[in-house]
């Protein structure tokens, strides 16, 4: 990637330090026409004043219209391009359950499912059986044992679970199992290139092994799988931006992420109080940190416009504590919006503050989607304001004579 | 690269004339939170005038981000892409002191040093000799001979001078011989490919000789050499956007700079008063003119706000001779920030004007940082100017059918 290339050359090292706070899905729209997003109804006293000495703006995660999910959403506020560096299901879904991969490693998602006397799938969720059952099941699969290579399966909940098949040049070119519908039969793997025909002739052994002991486990007596992905190789941070980087983050799937680019995942307790004390014992150890914070995501997805707006002023709260440790970069930002009134990510652009010494002034006096329009950042990429930070933060060198 | 392929398509023969006035490190911040920057501050009425009668913006010399130098600063502005065409600091040495660098070149900038008896750098500028001191020893350095190629020596100033190897296939991949600091010799050089071992051997024999010549001169008994660098390899002004292009610059390297793109460089004089003069005489022969302005940028290293504030109001001053000769797109802007307050080039966007008949109107009243923030032209890539100049030159046809 060029931008990482001009990024090597150019860093210098110092002893700034630099706060990425994201506030998964923290964009927003308007319940009614001319009405106030999430972010405008709450009262944010604190990020107001960070807005008026800082800079605001707009992130952009993808491209524009384009809806990112957790994986590229954060990829791009990490400084990666998104579009150049894929995470595929199987390796999100690891991540999300905590499971090391590493690069030896193809991930995919599993779900039960029931299948007739004559191998036909007849429900393709298995009637949604509990977490309970479904521990139970993958405890029958973990007896599975397949020649030259690793398996692992790790429960997920209800009808889902994760396999990763460990072993040497593994390709992930494998088609999804899953036939999307009912009265079919699983569809055998099959690989587009040799490696990922090593890991088709793994599946179809797996999936051959699984029917076998789950035979008689009705409505759970079958597996499809699919999504799989090799663990991607992505540089690290510390090696693109020479910082010692540190994840505080509550939720499995943002460490793992954020494991997966190389940063140091820290125990982060369960509230953003907590997250605030671990950066504050972490403060000396670190370069940059990144918080996650998931609740306005979560009450965005449910649809729920007040409680994501408390969740926000909740966020505003701590941020007095984040500011007492005076970072030299402070970002407030959100992986993608969660729009309440959609019930799901969007692909609006997301509300962005920068506060730094270095700041030219704008004219933004509250933290919200309108004002930021009108900020010194304008609507720029999600994956320039790593760049941005590290101008703000001196770790920059020039460009060219 | 693909924006001059398609210039190259769509350009048109016309009699309009661009005058791209280029204030050097124009941008600033301000000295105190919600204060005003250099240009904000500056009593501008000419400017404030261009501002409301055409289309203004913030430009981004390379990224979001990134600070560039005077070459890729300038690069950008002359519509090339300053991440695909580098200029080296040798080069742009070379260029500064006039030195015709041809495709056979590599440059390198020199300095003198003092050397102890055990050969270890005591002083790595040798005391700041005077310039004549300087000029007096590169007169010992002509004399050095290597075998198959040419060598030139040239005077810069002080302790500073330029080195030009010539010869075939020489490469620059070739490392700075200056440790960076005393109490070591200096390095060997090594060339990363055979071309560039090739420049290596000879800068070695080079170094070697110069010892032999310099030594009892002390304190300028020793050189090293740093920056390396090929003549680039650039399509001219002419080539890509059929302009006859005459570049009035006072300083020697934003002529050498405008020389790489193949304008044609005046006789400027020494005021911005005898450039416009120059300007004048050239008019009818010419359909671009650059006109650079250094004492933005120099009051801004200088860290000398009123200075500067002083520099943009001479620049103001200027203006009405250069539009009464009407040309049909009159550009001011700069090739980076110098915020006075950083007392250096720094990343933020650069306040950009464009004037012609054919602006849509915006709301800017004023030339100045967060006027142009709300801008008809947004906050662009500096590359995309020169296109932008063309089509309000009228010289740009219709893409497609």
């Amino acid at each position: 990637m060029k931008l990482h290339h001009l990024i090597r050359e150019l860093r210098e090292e110092n002893q700034t330090k630099i706060v990425l706070l994201v506030a998964d899905g923290l964009g927003g729209l308007p319940m009614e026409v001319n009405g106030r997003t999430e972010l405008e109804s709450a009262r944010t006293p604190n990020l107001d004043a960070c807005a008026r000495e800082g800079v605001c703006g707009l992130s952009i995660p993808v491209l524009p219209g384009i809806t990112p999910g957790s994986g590229p959403g954060h990829l791009g506020l990490f400084g990666y391009d998104p579009l150049e560096h894929r995470i595929g299901r199987g390796i999100l879904e690891a991540l999300g359950i905590h499971f090391e991969v590493g690069p030896r490693d193809v991930a995919a998602r599993g779900n039960f499912c029931t299948v007739d006397d004559a191998g036909l799938i007849s429900d393709r969720r298995a009637g949604r059986p509990t977490t309970e059952r479904c521990v139970a099941m993958c405890q029958l699969l973990q007896q599975i044992r397949l020649p030259g290579l690793e398996v692992f399966v790790e429960p997920v909940r209800e009808h889902r679970f994760v396999v990763v098949f460990r072993g040497d040049d593994l390709g992930d070119a494998v088609n999804d199992t899953d036939p999307q519908q009912t009265g079919t039969a699983p569809l055998p793997a099959k690989g587009a290139d040799p490696a990922s025909q090593r890991t088709a002739d793994a599946v179809n052994r797996f999936v051959a092994e699984a029917a076998r002991v789950l035979k008689g486990q009705a409505p759970t007596n079958m597996v499809t799988l699919r999504g799989f992905a090799r663990y991607p190789k992505i540089e690290t941070i510390q090696e693109v931006y020479g910082l010692r980087a540190a994840a505080i983050a509550v939720y499995p799937m943002y460490k793992g992420l954020a494991r997966l680019v190389g940063m140091d995942v820290a125990e982060a307790g369960s509230t953003l109080r907590d997250q605030v004390e671990t950066l504050q014992k972490l403060w000396d150890q670190y370069d940059f940190f990144f918080l996650h914070y998931k609740y306005t995501d979560s009450t965005g997805e449910d649809g729920n416009f007040p409680a994501k707006v408390e969740m926000i002023e909740r966020l505003d709260a701590e941020l007095p504590r984040i500011r007492a440790l005076h970072p030299d970069v402070l970002i407030v930002t959100g992986d993608h919006s969660t729009p309440s009134r959609l019930c799901s990510h969007s692909w609006h652009p997301v509300p962005t503050l920068l506060l730094a010494k270095t700041c030219r002034p704008d004219r933004v006096t509250e933290f919200g989607e309108s004002h930021c329009l009108h900020g010194g950042l304008g609507q720029f990429p999600a994956m320039h304001l790593m760049t941005l930070a590290m101008a703000h933060a001196g770790r920059l060198g020039k460009y060219g004579a």
